[in-house]
């Protein structure tokens, strides 16, 4: 099941994707997607109606992201080897965490805004996972259990705000836009196996990044279990698993950073594509 | 103005501390202490509320988090010249900054949990900032017209998960009951200087903490127009401003770290006093 929200920024109403690709709107159903929605029995309500019963939303309205109500915005670093590498940073011996302010969530296809003084912006296509049960203190075993789904990430990433600004890195991770999340967010049954999905981003046609979660180093189950040691995830938190190579920071002889014109698609085999314009801010 | 939030975990109420330091029911005029209700305009609606007319919250009722719906809960790090010095520090040129999670908000007395694991946690007194009103690109002059009010916060690290485990310091400081806020968001007006309010903590009936915020390195106009630059801040939003001398992390020869049974106390000038029961983890 592919779950959406359509409509204006800060209004969007909860909406579902039927087998033609087309928006059905939920909101006579559920009152937005999150919080108690995105648990199994949520999701089972909305999988027992019938799309063909429900209104449809006009072509061209604005996607969000794909869940609301956000909690938390947690990240995971240096989670493919490669990227490490890329990075000129060693493999960490257990998951690196950080968090985006949740208020840089924003629609797949919003557009990128450069913060004021901002020289190095960066891409990182990720997979993220969106939780439906509450987890503390899970197993590994048990730990895809409390998934609600999956969807696209772009971990949009200021170098050095991240990097050379006196620490840690949600500096360089929270400006409006740097957290694009969607089109949909795909359930767990349909998905599947999550360390078998293919990544990619396009900067200006032309790609950037390859990879497949099947080379994270920890894997969603692993960092779902790690992180519940450490705190309690709810309904609704967003975890971003890592992005593989292929970041404008890693580029040789020079990065290539973002810049007011470019257009960058990335996407998920299975869970849809981003388009963005980036934009100077105001 | 003194606004609280009462009642049972995750059904809290609103309301206000009267005269007589007696609480007040607030249930019939605004839905929480939080977004906009934490506007000029709504905190001024309610100081045009006649406090005798409100119903009496019964004695003993269980105070909850001062404000609700926080959208990130963000961090200043090494904010005191002396507590970076007892932490063997340099004094950072610019804030340090880190998140913690907002399921870490709880009580001002409802007790301190242990993570499983945990070895090392400590205790942070500090003066938190409750935004009121969206701050993007403020300047430090406009910066505390954006403030709400204030409040209490212990910034509860376990210093091993913070250091030890690879890395970003939100992993030692998300655990839940990491985040007491309270008793009350005293509204900016009530407050008058941030910066000079004396705060203290006691362990188990001895003063471990003394400072002012005189002596912050970066003054709470600074830390918002300083964050705004790298993200935006909204109505509900919560900084918590650092931490003085005196954590248990800093004591000679040997650090001292919470164990089940310890008691807290801690307070700042005008803003009341929490007290915690500090517990293992089931």
């Amino acid at each position: 099941m592919k779950l959406v929200r359509h409509g204006p920024a800060g209004t969007e109403r909860p909406g579902l994707v039927d087998a033609q690709g087309r928006i059905r709107d939920l909101s006579a159903h559920v009152d937005d997607i999150a919080g108690k929605t995105l648990s199994d029995e949520g999701l089972a309500r909305i999988a027992a109606l019938d799309p063909a019963s429900l209104p449809l939303v006009d072509e061209g309205t604005r996607i969000g992201p794909c869940v609301g109500q956000v909690g938390k915005f947690v990240c995971i670093g240096l989670n493919y080897s490669d990227h490490a590498a890329e990075s000129g940073l060693d493999v960490p011996p257990e998951p690196i965490v950080f968090m985006k302010a949740t208020s840089a969530i924003c629609g797949p296809d919003d557009g990128i805004e450069l913060p004021r003084g901002s020289v190095a912006t960066d891409w990182e296509v990720e997979l993220a996972v969106v939780i439906g049960r509450h987890a503390k203190y899970v197993s590994e075993a048990d730990a895809l259990s409390h998934v609600a789904g999956y969807c696209v990430a772009n971990d949009v990433s200021e170098r050095d705000f991240q990097t050379k600004r006196a620490g840690q890195w949600t500096k360089g991770k929270s400006a409006d836009t740097f957290g694009p999340l969607g089109p949909w967010l795909v359930t767990r049954d349909e998905v599947g196996d999550p360390q078998a999905l293919d990544l990619w981003l396009d900067l200006n046609g032309k790609r950037m990044q390859t990879g497949s979660t099947a080379t994270m180093i920890f894997g969603v189950a692993k960092v779902i279990s790690y992180l519940s040691q450490m705190m309690s995830l709810h309904p609704g938190d967003v975890i971003s698993t890592g992005t593989p190579p292929g970041v404008g920071m890693g580029i040789k002889p020079a990065p290539v950073y973002l810049k007011p014109g470019d257009r960058l698609a990335l996407g998920i085999e299975g869970l849809g594509t981003q388009t963005q314009l980036v934009r100077a801010a105001d």
